[in-house]
């Protein structure tokens, strides 16, 4: 089994390089020098590695067990879960008043990845908790602020999400948890809720569920959702426990993955529940921390990606089999290692240029939804509401399908548990699907990203990569950059068009190519971003002291994406300006 | 859990509207009449409905288990094994003189695509006695074709392979398993194999394995691997079972799906083994038998998109969420059924287009085969030899991608074991590795079989497309199929004109661009497998009687195909033209 080694330089590359943060006026960043950085990267990097990564496996192997009622985690899950606590690591973007560190997401989006790459299942504990912390933070009372957020900012409680019932999941409207109104103020909660990931466990002394249902009068529809803090315990008010709530685990679930995660049946049998924020406006609070969600959900396709990549990588420089074309590499023993094939160099480079990609991207995020935060800066807070959708469903698509090719890099041992290959992929999996799959995330671009502030947010990013194929380049960064970045911004336009053109009178065509167009962006956003990253570069390489192997690795790996990946906007552009003629032509009874 | 169906109407539009098999000149084909053809399909989609899917799950729950030596599979298997045997199923394009029906491979090859739908790791156990039968009928002497064919006929006996080792799959020169002659003519075999596929099972009376091995003075390398019989039960010269042979089950692995099929650790010690055919020709030997394996492999990948798909496809139908665009689809229920979305539509369309096509595409194959076969035309062999790694790569590449899009429909239903789609995707994985890793068979095409015979294969393969652009066609047609098959074969000819320039100086250029060009081919055979369909649909519409709303379909189907996947045959070409520059740009320790 591969243990986690965190791709300190890379992350260094970004963060002082590609985006130069400690430059950044944004409040909070001009402390963010590599000297700062650097030294907390280590320290995660080495939890992840040496404690995080060895539980992964347990995760898969000992899953979840519900026993009398109570779920029960890998014992190696506790300890690390203890010492991720420990040090502070969940609770670094949370406000200093409720006991976290207030440094900026563009940090704790760095942390977060190395601790998913070593571990998804385990993290969702915390990530869930890192959700209810903001719903509570954006829509609770005062007193319930004082009553939760310093145990969640921490994760000495954890949190989930309550959304999805057995007959809903994507249409909220449609679910029917009630809550009806007591004497003092409290609500009986009752239903039943599914896929609830740690749903429960035993890594912390307290679970507060955040809970969607409808009070007995509410409208129809989404427009009579209502959000409800329901904790496992009640809290007295001197904020130790009391009596054990009436909610229970039904089952858990067997699933294809992340078994190291307890996704549950939950059932509300009159729980008592605190309605948070407004009643009816519950879809509104939840839809509040969807941004950040997404961009965790898009990192995870990222975060398994990169485990799966270091893998292989070892794996092709190991494993001896057949010989090089162009000459034995390898002349002392009998075979050459298998990185030598150009197949296996095609599929490496693939996931390399994915992996560095997509991490500039949802750096590049995070300090945009940084500067929305901490600056109020709306024109950052559209593009980054722009690219969440892209992170999530592009990132999550391709980092499941760059997992697959990881595992065919080992051939029959990529199929069999011992290696851990297939642990990666069916982990991986479930990105593409919760947090609202990427279906949805689609039709979130095309249907209401696209059009938000009467389309501002597109011709703002627009503006920006055009802004830089405008600036003075080399000549050969014009032929390996600047022109595949061209074409492809040509039919991103193209498509919009489109759009524009058919979308009005008839949105069908447009909804049509929504998952294509997703990819389009994708693709046009990691062709910017690796332009940027390659131009940095060449700066850099001007400096006679600069690290000339990993630099030219970078400006190389760059130029494989612009040449091998990017021209893929083309054929999303041609399916897209097929319209819905072919996607809509059969009648349901013709399938 | 979804349950098989036949899609006896496919098959009947593809064997005799577009391959009009009853009018080829092939030995035995003149029977194959629709009302020959149709109630062979209907008993066997019988026993795949209603026998063989049901066992399924249990393969997956309580796959197999390692008892005293011994492998156990779950009891449902050796009922609907015993049901395949006595309806004869096993045996019907094996030879009548070993007791089989003789029936052409294009019956079996739809029969197989049934019960591997129904339960791929249940019909490997068969597909490999079949494997084993082939190699001693084609090279074993008349004792071992008396001794062993009638039982390996019908899998009273079953067979495995055994070639790979733990340090060796791809590269068999590598192996270590030693045959050492003894005075009676038999060889001592030892040694371990890794990844034997129904290396033990409790579902015949006797086991024949089929092992690569080398002699104490055999010449290095793949020309000194010779090939074995080892059974588990030594036969005597009666027929009857005599002593167990000296081999053992290591282990049973843990594998990421087709957990019904053992996938067995045999540990040779000192085993009585029998040469077949000659010293040394051992590699030669399984070659020969490759094409059928290859081909039953890609119908792998086929068979778990197919079940995938209807499964997906009646959840779609029956799951209520959210409203059609162009107005309520269910007025008097909350929600429409999601398929009126266009993304989910989109998602079937992608499957069922693929599915369909490489349905054709498979049956031209197993024609070819059989042509050259009964018939001993060398020009079907040769195109034949061309196409098999396509349909083995491609048909595997897209099944499994397809089977993840099935999964997808499902949202977080699909993600728990519960609706079987986990389970679907998890065993369709498989088929891109084993029997060469889909990289292997990229390799195959672009380094042996486009050069074969002087080019001859692709050449005639071309000649084919193109004498079908040429005929006469309607103008919707003209722009709805052959505009765009006449793009994607401009883009075939491009890339081997590549190949031609720059192959031959540089085999690295070709070599990069080797499963990009697997993927092309696969494209252009499936383009070109649509227009015949929809050519063959528009023919009998002309007839008052035939099935519009079927036949209409199949040209939608068609078109969606040509318009929206067969495109992405110039993203292919793009790739190719890079050559090896993008592909083999970074050291070793650039990585």
């Amino acid at each position: 089994m591969h243990l986690y080694q965190p791709p300190l330089e890379d992350y260094n590359f970004i963060l002082h390089h590609f985006l130069k943060i400690e430059k950044e006026d944004i409040e909070g960043y001009k402390d963010l020098s590599p000297e700062f950085t650097r030294p907390i990267f280590e320290e995660a990097g080495k939890l992840a590695s040496e404690v995080i990564s060895p539980s992964n496996k347990d995760g898969d192997e000992q899953g979840c067990k519900l026993e009398n009622g109570i779920v029960r985690t890998p014992e190696s899950f506790k300890l690390a879960f203890d010492k991720l606590r420990a040090g502070g690591w969940l609770s670094l973007d949370i406000e200093e008043e409720f006991g976290g560190q207030n440094l900026p997401l563009i940090l704790s989006t760095v942390t977060n990845e190395m601790f998913t790459s070593a571990n998804m299942s385990l993290t969702m504990y915390s990530g869930l908790s890192r959700g209810a912390y903001s719903a509570i933070f954006l829509h609770g009372s005062e007193d319930q602020k004082q009553m939760y957020l310093p145990k969640l900012a921490n994760c000495e409680w954890t949190g989930t999400m309550n959304l999805t019932e057995p007959h809903c999941g994507t249409d909220l409207g449609l679910i029917r948890t009630k809550a009806i109104l007591t004497e003092n103020g409290s609500y009986e909660v009752s239903g039943q809720k599914i896929f609830i990931s740690s749903g429960d466990h035993d890594l912390s002394e307290n679970i507060i569920h955040l809970v969607l249902a409808k009070t007995p009068d509410a409208p129809e529809g989404v427009k009579g959702i209502s959000l409800f803090v329901v904790p496992k315990f009640l809290v007295n008010d001197d904020g130790s426990l009391g009596e054990r709530n009436k909610l229970s685990v039904g089952k858990i679930e067997k699933k294809m993955g992340i078994k190291g995660n307890a996704t549950c049946v939950m059932n509300y049998d009159g729980a008592t529940g605190y309605l948070v924020g407004e009643e009816n406006k519950g879809l509104k609070a939840m839809f509040t921390m969807m941004n950040e969600a997404r961009l965790g959900v898009g990192m995870q396709g990222l975060a398994q990606a990169e485990i799966a990549y270091q893998a292989a990588l070892n794996y092709a420089k190991d494993r001896i089999q057949g010989r090089a074309i162009q000459g034995k590499a390898n002349p002392d023993q009998s075979a050459d290692p298998i990185i030598v094939h150009p197949d296996v160099r095609r599929n490496l480079m693939e996931q390399k240029s994915f992996i560095e990609g997509a991490r500039g991207f949802i750096a590049w995020a995070a300090v945009l939804l940084d500067k929305a935060k901490r600056d109020g800066d709306k024109n950052a807070e559209g593009i980054a509401s722009l690219l969440i959708p892209v992170i999530k469903g592009y990132v999550t698509d391709k980092g499941f399908e760059y997992t697959i090719n990881a595992q065919q890099v080992f051939g029959g041992h990529g199929y069999i548990e011992e290696w851990g290959m297939s642990q990666y992929a069916r982990d991986c999996r479930i990105a593409m699907i919760y947090e609202g799959t990427n279906g949805i995330q689609a039709l979130d671009l095309v249907g209401r990203k696209l059009a938000m502030d009467g389309g501002k947010h597109m011709r703002e990013y627009l503006k920006l990569v055009q802004n830089f194929i405008k600036e003075e380049h080399s000549k050969d960064f014009e032929n390996d950059f600047i022109a595949p970045l061209k074409k492809s911004i040509e039919h991103l336009q193209a498509a919009l068009l489109f759009f524009m053109e058919n979308g009005l009178k008839n949105p069908l065509s447009a909804v049509s190519g929504a998952t294509d167009f997703l990819h389009l962006v994708g693709l046009v956003s990691l062709g910017f971003i690796w332009s940027k990253k390659a131009q940095s570069a060449e700066e850099q390489l001007k400096n006679p002291l600069s690290d000339k192997n990993f630099l030219e690795a970078k400006i190389l790996t760059g130029s494989y994406f612009m040449n091998r990946q990017l021209p893929e906007t083309r054929l999303r552009l041609d399916k897209i300006l097929t319209g819905e003629k072919q996607v809509m032509s059969l009648a349901a009874n013709q399938f």
